[in-house]
């Protein structure tokens, strides 16, 4: 007959980690225009905005075994439906299954950031600015998917890639020197909706020169984006299957800020697009990227790091109504301040010229300034 | 070159704390009126009704840094769209930061509750009635808002607000002595509407007299709620720009239970009410309060508090339906009995007396007792 | 005065404990059929299905005093209203209090399983099958109801049945020898929706034969379960006040893989079920079971299952559009993988034939082949 011999487990606590962050935000301050708006970045712009939290989230992972790490991510902000707010959703929801004991070659199963674009990789608990610059953002809203991805990095790099996030240097964590992977497409938390995947690939490199790290990076993804019904005005003219055709390349620059950072980057691509000529969604060229240039200063323990960003896009973005055409240039200038490293606080005076036109708003232009604050609190 | 130089940080249980309760209730027994409802109290009164999850709370929190305090809240007994329950939601998400290193001077910034009302403030975790009264509760749908907040208190009585939760008498939790606040106005989880911030101030005292603790309060709040397109039924007549005077003052009372407890509330105010004779929305007067008695006993390690409360409102809910017009009277009698601190039951006899009334249902007076039941776990 | 004079606490991260599961899917390989689809099983099968996040779970619960057991479990796998996925909602969310000083006599209270069939209260985690027989899983949506159960087990066999899951063997958990329970009847996470209650009872004995074990169970269950409006096509014509009669009984066998293993079921009851002769909802016999082998073998330290399933279904899924009819006959041929304990492979490949038939399928059956791949992470 058979006993209970299964041995001593190690504690639950000590098998893996919760970690989470908070962003509460205000935008109406030396407000200019209330009707510039700014739907993917924070819908708190303009008329009738007010505080607002922006992300709050718990993060459970951990590396459970030697091959095995695991990373889930809900988000406590996330909008439901009919106006209320602040519903648990996931973000990250992945695992990683180490392919050699170091490892340094990786299959990353499940729901994860795309590896396409610096700064959609970099956490938005370590960005300078407080939106991502629409020109590489506007490649995946919430920047993930559910996919299999391919990573390989060399041990001394995933260190490096590591050490870039711990030291405070605003790294984008470790998606690999080398990645490729096949996905979805419809964007996070979004079902499926063609018979097609998408696929992507990167390849990157953090070199330290002297005391000095530079990064550079290219990456490109292909596929078809489905227009789904619900996200398209009645009336709206789309392709019959409503697939459209949706391709980036982008390149990326990185001087980690020792004190003074760049980070830079630039995309092209195609992706459907609301055309107001002819009130139809269709294949498009589109191009934008961003300059963020900053100066990570200590006085005392604090932390201080003044920045500046100007970015530019135009395209249509998929996720948005009628896959809305944007025309976007900003210039932002802000100041980071981490008193601990418990809390942070960012204030960025944003000037904004922003066209956004679908099928209801067909000539819409809007320039503005407003000044941005934003709380945030790590634990 | 550099290298990992991150110095060994406490282990991450160490830093902060998860607790959590639930609620699971029963209000069909001994039911004499199965139309008689109470949508803020408990959705599973009368006809339908059912077992219910009231509550299920899981709590993030922890004094992170010196300064730094972090309390994040979700709720899993949260109604999504179409019928379906217990999704998750977040009811609090605040941080507070200290301005001294006593913490006795603090800005919470985040979704909190509103420094209004000792019942509202008093978790549901504490309170013997299964629901809050009426007359201070319609103040605010979930106590809650988006807000930015001040408190004050020395730190003798941060610690007697400590000591009246911890030692469980029933305390409200720390509020500060002091409180003023700025916030969004349209109650928990709801965008803001309007271009205006309600505030909110109260001064409230524990004062020690021998062995009995006994604590006064004044507070008010002010500001324009917006009553939005979605919570009024179609041909009802409604202002313009919907925004609706939303003002109250409250008083409050407190003998803590050592062995015998008085609370005693009482608030007047104006906001937003729905008037059958013109079919429209107004803003109307509102007044309403409640007595609750209790005494505390010990047999053996189980605690047994019986209480009576009596309470009474007249005026609108501007969260609900039309800013559905009430006039309540009710007195309840009850039991709660902790066998040990990780299990309570309630068990109370409702007689109520509800006038609820909107477009839908112009001529609505139930009259009714019911029998209620309540089981709670605390981890 | 009062001082703050509570007992050192134990540390919360020793009184209860937090793990959690997580399973990704892909369905379309060697697929014949895009028409084939499972709603309750995957809704990722055929047509414009892709990668596809079934469960993912985390966990909270412990014996938080010698008498109090909790256990709350949220899914952030969960479908929102209009195409979002991933969203958080309880599946468990209940809590046990023992009668006696060992617990073997209990009552639970909250969002459970229903004890009606093994295969509905074996966990996810550890079934072969990648979904449930359609036989006995018909019974209820996600297994589950919000109830007051009593279970009893001799101390020896709530050891056994412990051992049953933590050995690997794929068992059932701890409902007892012995349940009785009485459940709203709408299932998990849906509103009661008439005034009866559902009851069910079970009656289940392992018994160790040499090495092997062996459970044989018997249990029954019955209720008015209303159709209500949200659940039906326009123009179906149904019952005056929508309850229709829900009962069923089953009987299960089980030889646990030691190492070859045997799981059967069958139940016959009637249920409300699509009549498409009529366009009606009514009630109408169904029965349906089920027979899974298995083979448990280790290679070094790594487990290989490979097993084979047969099910069976006729009748209706009240839960379903239109209580939608069904056909189901099913082979099953897999192998699961687990080369740690923490992450674990299964592909199956699936023989189906479907008839399901609601108001606009009114004729459809749909037979094909599919093999399909999951990738679990338990930590």
């Amino acid at each position: 007959q058979q006993t209970d011999t299964v041995a001593k487990a190690p504690k639950w606590y000590d098998t893996f980690s919760i970690r989470g962050y908070a962003q509460l935000r205000y935008n109406r301050l030396l407000e200019t225009n209330p009707e510039l708006k700014n739907e993917q970045g924070d819908k708190s712009w303009g008329d009738n905005g007010g505080l607002f939290l922006r992300r709050i989230r718990l993060v459970f992972y951990g590396q459970i075994s030697k091959r095995v790490y695991f990373y889930l991510q809900p988000d406590f902000a996330t909008a439901g439906s009919s106006g209320n707010l602040n519903f648990g959703q996931l973000r990250d929801a992945y695992f990683d299954l180490g392919l050699d004991d170091k490892n340094e070659f990786r299959i990353r199963l499940g729901q994860s950031k795309i590896p396409y674009g610096f700064e959609n990789m970099q956490s938005s608990q370590n960005r300078l600015p407080m939106d991502r610059a629409d020109g590489t953002n506007s490649a995946f809203v919430n920047e993930r998917d559910l996919g299999a991805f391919f990573y390989w990095a060399p041990k001394k790099i995933r260190a490096r890639f590591d050490m870039l996030v711990k030291q405070g240097l605003k790294g984008s964590g470790d998606y690999g020197v080398f990645a490729f992977g096949l996905f979805n497409g419809q964007t996070a938390n979004k079902p499926e909706a063609n018979n097609q995947q998408h696929w992507v690939t990167r390849f990157t490199y953090p070199i330290a020169i002297g005391k000095q790290i530079v990064e550079a990076s290219i990456q490109g993804y292909t596929g078809a984006y489905n227009v789904t019904e619900s996200q398209t005005s009645k009336g709206v003219k789309v392709k019959a299957d409503r697939n459209y055709l949706d391709q980036r390349v982008a390149a990326s620059f990185i001087l980690y800020p020792q004190p003074f950072g760049i980070q830079a980057e630039y995309n092209v691509g195609k992706g459907p697009t609301y055309n107001k000529a002819t009130d139809s969604i269709e294949v498009k060229n589109l191009n934008g990227g961003y300059v963020t240039l900053s100066y990570l200063t200590k006085i005392k323990k604090q932390v201080l790091i003044p920045f500046a960003r100007a970015h530019y896009y135009n395209g249509g973005k998929k996720h948005e109504l009628d896959a809305r055409a944007y025309d976007v240039k900003e210039l932002e200038i802000g100041l980071e301040w981490q008193p601990v490293k418990q809390f942070e606080l960012v204030c960025q005076y944003t000037m904004s010229s922003r066209r956004f036109e679908d099928h209801e708003l067909q000539d819409n232009l809007q320039k503005g300034n407003l000044l941005r604050l934003q709380a945030q609190v790590n634990f």
